[in-house]
């Protein structure tokens, strides 16, 4: 075997394939693709027009078609499949399994859907089916239905047997679930635990009891943190009934964690919706736009509101330098504070402390902070630009601003929370704009009270 | 069995456990903690003092008190083992993976884990040992040292036995690592394969020349990609010459990814150490103060910067007005963009395009977004407010700001990226501070021009 690498998808690789297309050279991209993983082949896809792509698939096999089509993202894939005869999308999909088939199918126009199930293996389109059924984001949309199942009654070599039936459906599996003769899920027998027993040996007698289940309803970021918790590899899904329904694996969750982190990371930037850089220029503003009108608004806002004190500012014009010192401080303190109650919440590591104790925290921080940050501002304008009343004004309200922001910053999320919303959501221009629109009350009341 | 349920950690059951505590009921401990989940029990012990968790655990197993040790946090187990005595904490890492007990290791202090390695059991001790030698963060120090070793020329049933010897130390594991007689790695066979292949077959014959390893100095998180990419639930971990040293399961991997989400959420907050709502007040105040600082800064650089306007602010000071709607549009403007770089950066799904390419889109997104705000400002402000030349002096502002922030939002994660420093860096205070510096200037600018 050669040393384990990586294919390197070169600038140099990249062109000279780009070429080879243009002059339709099969050879060279049959060659030059032989060994290479489908993941790499789907990186490379990403490089070239729809038709081109499909050039290229249709001289690999069907099963690495299969592979590679899975693994390009739902957007690219949807776009990509338009190209596609519903003959051909019916033999692709035919080569998946029942979880990935479904997310295929679930991106399709409804005719097509419809078509291609009435087309499928009909094994693969009854599952597909029954997981169409489920929300994307409960464990029932997130389950595979390939599973080894076998009855308490059985004997090892039963198990085996089953495992040699079902080795060409089910690709990766870790354990055998056991259940009764009304498909009500028992408990599992690790691979090696079958391995290590003698064959005649009933699974009723060596299963373990495991307790670890999830119901086809539980979402799909509850399932990860059970799985995370436990540090389970594959977790079997029940219905109502407790009876086996699919299993869920630990690959699949990741895909939920790493998407929670990408939704999460939108959020917080201000971002509404699902766009990444290399989306449209259209999409990408409109993804954009709602949340800077949302600012612009908070803006005007607060253009209004200080036309309150017009003649103080006319009259002292010093007391608008301070706006940005404010409002930078009051955003900066907002996010930090809600961030960790987000945080607190998505990896529920902390005890529910209840309320009152949690904010008699966040105010000891606050006002340490707000003390600190006070006094430097105090001595820098006292000191370096030689202010004297506006000082006091200046670090007053900047006290007080720390403490509004930090409870607005904890509380926002907190209820976002109770009523069923995303807590990051408080984590964002939300945020922001409310806190720029009480920091410049704060300021301008302070203002009015002392200047 | 019972329906398949988590264990609940109510309110009253709580209650009733520390009630059962303070009497030192251990009676109702052991009952009560019958059959729960270890997972379940660490969770509990995050609501006693260390005494009383140590009360507790003194009456499991050994095995079930190693687990439970395993599954803290890393900052509260640190202070909780300070109360265990030397030979405790030997007979606890006993139990634990080489990876695991690593970690365990890595956090006391030197002298006490010297002592422990000293006690250890040998196999294990010159395990961790190697273990020890890698940095956290790369493969090396992820990995586990137990893993399933088969020599090609061994036979299926040989094979079998290694499993049968090692299955007491090795948990989980989905595959047999084959190698030559130089430990050089060749390639894995699937434990399922094992099952259904003939005892005498040589594992020469029947392993898959796989491709996938990673080396020991890879970075944990381009380890978490690679095995993302290819959907691996194990990837083996080889030394320069090749040379199977370790295994990677995808739960570390999961952990990976977890932390990566959660250190790039603490950034974007502003947030400068790995810092958890429950920390303490001093350390919450500490994590938090040294972006505030840095925003103070900006704060007072921006006041210096308006005092040189100080006469065009006194002779309109509706010119003030309109500072909190610019700097908000420009901070969300930098958030956005920088946010969408890391995004591509971390999931790596964008080809490099060319950075002028990648500008050149973000410069149309910016253009459309700027006219649309600014001809919403222009509109408000004329109609609604009344404003004559200010009004054309806000929206080319606007819009300038909104081109600019646009572009330091993009380019900056891209140097950071590109000078090794985190990108996600770019999407905190650091673009807020910069934004809000600029969007003043440019502002003030626009105003000495046109007014």
């Amino acid at each position: 075997m050669e040393p384990p690498v990586q294919f390197d998808l070169t600038k140099e690789f990249r062109e000279r394939f780009q070429q080879a297309l243009d002059e339709r050279d099969q050879t060279f991209i049959r060659q030059s693709l032989e060994d290479v993983n489908a993941a790499d082949i789907t990186s490379l896809l990403y490089e070239f027009t729809s038709e081109e792509s499909k050039y290229v698939l249709d001289l690999l096999t069907l099963e690495l078609r299969s592979q590679i089509i899975n693994g390009l993202d739902s957007d690219t894939r949807k776009s990509f499949l338009k190209i596609f005869a519903v003959p051909e999308i019916t033999a692709i999909i035919n080569q998946l399994d029942s979880d990935d088939a479904a997310d295929v199918l679930n991106e399709l126009p409804v005719r097509e859907r419809e078509e291609i199930i009435a087309r499928m293996d009909p094994v693969l389109a009854s599952q597909v089916i029954d997981l169409l059924r489920y929300d994307d984001h409960v464990a029932g949309g997130i389950m595979a239905k390939e599973l080894i199942k076998a009855n308490e009654n059985w004997t090892v070599v039963q198990c085996i047997e089953e495992i040699r039936k079902q080795a060409e459906h089910v690709t990766k599996f870790y354990a055998v679930y056991v259940v009764d003769d009304h498909d009500k899920l028992l408990g599992r027998v690790a691979l090696q635990k079958l391995i290590l027993t003698d064959s005649k040996t009933l699974v009723r007698d060596i299963f373990d009891e495991d307790p670890m289940a999830v119901e086809t309803y539980l979402q799909d970021t509850e399932v990860a943190e059970i799985m995370k918790k436990y540090d389970l590899e594959s977790v079997p899904v029940v219905n109502v009934q407790g009876q086996l329904v699919g299993r869920i694996t630990i690959d699949d969750v990741v895909d939920v964690i790493t998407e929670q982190a990408e939704e999460e990371r939108q959020i917080m930037a201000g971002i509404s919706e699902d766009v990444e850089e290399d989306d449209s220029v259209w999409r990408n503003t409109r993804a954009r736009l709602p949340w800077l009108v949302i600012g612009i608004a908070g803006g005007l806002l607060s253009a209004r509101f200080m036309g309150l004190f017009e003649s103080e500012i006319e009259r002292i014009a010093a007391i608008a330098f301070f706006i940005p010192l404010i409002q930078a401080t009051g955003g900066n303190v907002g996010i930090q504070s809600s961030s960790l109650v987000v945080q607190s919440l998505v990896s529920q590591t902390m005890a529910d402390d209840g309320l009152l104790k949690r904010l008699g925290k966040v105010f000891s921080v606050a006002l340490l902070n707000g003390l600190v940050l006070a006094l430097l501002v105090f001595f820098g304008n006292t000191l370096i630009f030689g202010y004297d009343k506006l000082s006091i004004v200046v670090s007053v309200a900047l006290f007080a601003v720390v403490n509004f922001a930090s409870l607005i910053g904890t509380a926002t999320p907190l209820l976002l929370h109770r009523f069923g919303f995303n807590p990051a959501l408080a984590s964002g221009p939300f945020i922001t704009t409310t806190n720029d629109l009480l920091g410049l009350a704060l300021y301008f009341l302070t203002v009015h009270l002392f200047l």
